[in-house]
């Protein structure tokens, strides 16, 4: 399913020369590296996720787009995780990026990546935070960009998309109806489309936030990383990360992974449980936690499942209902406000420590995905505010 | 105007017990500290403000109330810098923060002081910023914050200070009147007041922004720091941080201030171009831009003129439409969406590169104080956006 031949970051192109394949792997050259030497070095470089430039796309310094993106706090969650009896939750606090949320990892690899290529009009179809990330990443690139956006984007996340100056295009469509639209406008005119997981810089981003909780932790592997997963992107990117760590000897393992989904819209859940090798896709899916709402995940759930095969892990769904109601306690007790889809994330980790999956002493890291800000007042609205 | 005396933080009160003045200063006896073992030891540390422990109040670790906020990116003002043939001009990026500004430097100062002192509720009166960053770090310092807001708060900034579980009193008052009735409030319930300037912990976490500047240039001081202004409370933190460093011997000088005020409310700019010594309040603050809409700066104007005395800088307006077109600009060309008082202090510092009042060869540091995100819908409208 996925293509593992050595390409070049700058030769990268939406298909493997080679195969064909639509999931593209960086290969790096790891055997001229000193271990040792360099965690010395990175300790002597900003806290961007470009401290790990040996790991990333080889790009000359004029390419990269950057806005000092990444290396965000590991967060213990204190209340939260004395409630549930376990004591080594820690929220890695992707709202304190550039945008706001996890997706600038992404913007700022594929925008510096195509920058270095040339490219001067990007197309691509987002739920929200994506959008955003490359709308700035774009603006700082000089690369124009063009946002396609299913009909439920709040006009939040438009209005912010808007501000640096990105074409958006708004659509009486689903999801994955949008992303094929999106893909049919880049065609036509020739513009560069960006696949996210199927992309080179996708998985190749968000391996980042492997490196950063393992140095966080002085080198070694948390026991667990939870995240809420619509196409899985950010799981995939961290078991990468963590495989490159483990074949540097840097670090003992890679954790497990806990991938937690909606119950409205849970196609990997659903394939996973029932053991099967390929994803049935969710036509309808019934959410109003948007970036959660890809009903049919396509390629990404043999990855997961392999990933889950290998080195353990487990998927699990919450309702929209308990995820609201986690975002309030989390803002509440532990004074970190996050969008629905982390919200979903935690809960589920909750979840799985009350299936007994996760053991209370066991270290679990939480991607803390995004901001209470952007979403729409109409989804969390001052009266569920005050109900509480 | 302002007290001198030697203070221990945890004895911090809102007035001197000595001299009774309401300006209060921390004073830290820094013969023990080997400069350049220090900025050694700063390398191991998280990129936290928590860095330097040693110029911060006295803590111990469990009444620490942190976010991993701070040591926020340096990013360079890539095309603006160059439109206006200035190559060192740096926005200081305060959005990547756990509450998207500046203000939680405040906050997570303020909140562990008290949570140390045993305080359970705490009242203020905020234009929003502040009050959405005391409502998180109250929220995890298990603190109840009650947050004034005056009438012209978006509905934005209220959900989102709701969302941490703090009680909103939104009055039918502007900013200078809702102080005095946040003031009423706490003295008639016994609940401690935060009073931003006036208190210790304002000028004390604000100093941190020029401990980071410094060490992110290499240990050197900019020749400018920049500001758009309401109380003052950043720039007279920042140079008391400089004149610490100056102390050590790890910089040279304290920057030259550049203080930005919106032509509707710019009280502390008329006061030091007339040279006057005292500052003379506006009534009727007429700015769209309510972060900056202070029309009685009270105590902080000598401080503010004293600095520019000693340490160079100038004053200067800009119009709130020329902020926000300067807030289009600058999301459009350097990818940094930012809240209409950053987009003043960006105007601004044009304004003074165009008088030749800063020269194209210096080093500018510009505050980036917030996003654009949680601005009002109604100030920045979508049409205002596609009318660029």
């Amino acid at each position: 399913m996925s293509c593992d031949r050595p390409i070049t970051a700058l030769s990268s192109l939406p298909t493997c020369p080679h195969c064909h394949s639509s999931v593209l792997k960086g290969h790096y050259d790891l055997s001229g590296l000193d271990r040792h030497q360099w965690i010395q070095t990175l300790r002597q470089r900003p806290p961007s996720l470009w401290r790990y430039q040996e790991l990333l796309p080889a790009l000359k310094p004029q390419h990269r787009v950057t806005l000092g993106e990444g290396y965000t706090p590991l967060v213990p969650a204190l209340r939260l995780g004395a409630a549930w009896g376990a004591n080594h939750v820690y929220l890695k606090d992707e709202r304190q990026n550039p945008t706001g949320s996890f997706k600038d990892r992404q913007a700022t690899v594929a925008l510096s990546i195509l920058k270095a290529r040339g490219v001067q009009r990007l197309v691509l179809a987002s739920t929200g935070n994506v959008g955003i990330a490359y709308a700035a990443y774009g603006s700082r690139a000089g690369i124009a960009t063009t946002i396609f956006f299913p009909q439920d984007v709040p006009p939040e996340k438009v209005r912010e998309t808007q501000v640096y100056g990105s074409t958006v295009v708004q659509l009486p469509k689903n999801y994955d109806e949008t992303k094929v639209a999106a893909a049919q406008f880049a065609q036509a005119e020739g513009w560069f489309l960006d696949q996210g997981v199927k992309g080179f810089a996708g998985v190749e981003s968000m391996k980042t936030m492997a490196f950063e909780i393992a140095e966080q932790l002085g080198w070694r592997s948390p026991d667990w990383y939870i995240q809420g997963v619509s196409g899985g992107l950010g799981p995939i990117g961290v078991a990468k990360g963590f495989e490159e760590l483990l074949a540097l000897g840097l670090v003992d393992k890679v954790p497990a992974l806990g991938l937690i989904q909606t119950a409205g819209c849970d196609p990997l859940v659903q394939a996973w449980k029932a053991g099967a090798a390929e994803v049935t896709a969710i036509d309808h899916p019934k959410t109003t936690i948007l970036p959660l709402a890809t009903g049919n995940p396509g390629v990404s759930y043999p990855i997961l499942k392999a990933l889950l095969d290998r080195h353990g892990g487990a998927m699990t769904t919450v309702t929209d209902e308990v995820a609201f109601d986690t975002l309030r306690r989390v803002a509440g007790q532990e004074g970190i406000s996050v969008e629905p889809a982390t919200a979903v994330a935690i809960a589920g980790t909750l979840d799985l420590i009350d299936q007994g999956i996760i053991a209370p002493h066991e270290t679990v890291i939480i991607n803390c995905s995004g901001h209470t800000y952007p979403v729409s007042q109409a989804i969390l609205d001052r009266r569920q505010l005050k109900a509480n």
